[in-house]
């Protein structure tokens, strides 16, 4: 649990009305949560997805390691309790990007259940759709591929706590999606999540 | 960067181009930073202009204590290191709405120069424009008009450590827009911002 400290703080109305911002954008904000182990290739189907959006006129935005790790969660390590802290700031922000109007395409680990399931909640909450995307990548797969060396490195002990290897990665049992990069094409999986987000209508105004 | 051709779709790994984003939107994403004493008037200009900007089409959105200081910052408390963490994050969450082609708005106190500069700097590295705005309310103007009792709970005692009774606010230096909200009319304060991102070039695609 969060300690809740702001006390002073007063609600006051004033923001664009949601519909408003959706009819202006002519889609739903909404949150694609990406999770799956290190390599299953979240960040490739993620930013692909983006440009894909992109090129129809749709506005999406993909919060990953290098933009959300290196800036607004650098003061935050790999312990349990900065996992922790780090995913739910993400899911903060995934919310305000939502709210915004943006199909945000988050790409993180995220490998325990009660933080993913704690970042739903909060979307829940909000009436913001969240969707929640396995990318299920066998580990032996993630590892063949290793493009960064970290599978490596965690194996010799250089990386301790690596997800997959020496942590637990607590798979999706309700995911929305889930995508089987090993045995489909990005292009497929890609093509899986854009026509998700069409049948739930979040690409057309409301 | 790898590129994978499927049917009338280029597959690109990293994030769409800013020019891309902008040019899709038809503006520059940006952040004005609103600073000023309690009361003064930041939120009550930020969500005008957040209306005006979005009744023209333009994609803005307002970053305040409301769905902030609830969510994101919601551990952090007013003693000077959470002052300055809340605005860091603050600064940095700013900082990717602008990068996804928002005109980011924000509305907080933030008393500390340093804490205002660290988030320009953050922004001038990214070559993402940084707009300050102080919201120049005279003291005596804001406790006057203490919505929200606030002014009087801090004379009394009752809030500790509030800025412009007993916490210090540093006014801006080199602010590039300043609004007295004590000689202007409300309409005057956001038509001088709505005027300014438009010379600056930033209400059209680059």
């Amino acid at each position: 649990m969060t300690e809740i400290k702001a006390t002073n703080v007063v609600w006051h109305e004033g923001h664009v009305e949601q519909a408003t911002r959706e009819k202006l954008l002519g889609q739903k904000g909404c949150t694609l949560w990406l999770t799956g182990l290190p390599s299953s290739g979240k960040s490739t189907v993620g930013f692909s997805l983006e440009h894909l959006l992109i090129q129809q006129g749709r506005l999406a935005y993909v919060l990953d390691g290098d933009n959300v790790r290196h800036g607004l969660n650098k003061n935050l390590g790999f312990s349990a309790e900065d996992r922790g802290e780090n995913i739910r700031r993400i899911g903060e922000v995934a919310k305000l990007f939502a709210n915004a109007g943006v199909v945000t395409i988050t790409s993180f680990v995220s490998p325990y259940r009660a933080d993913r399931d704690q970042v739903r909640k909060l979307h829940d909450d909000a009436g913001i759709p969240f969707i929640e995307v396995f990318v299920n990548t066998p580990v032996e797969k993630c590892e063949e591929r290793d493009p960064k060396g970290l599978y490596k490195k965690a194996r010799s002990g250089e990386i301790p706590n690596f997800t997959g290897v020496s942590d637990p990665y607590e798979a999706p049992e309700k995911a929305e999606v889930v995508l089987k990069t090993a045995e489909a094409k990005l292009e497929e999986c890609v093509a899986t999540l854009a026509s998700y987000l069409e049948k739930q209508g979040l690409l057309s105004a409301p």
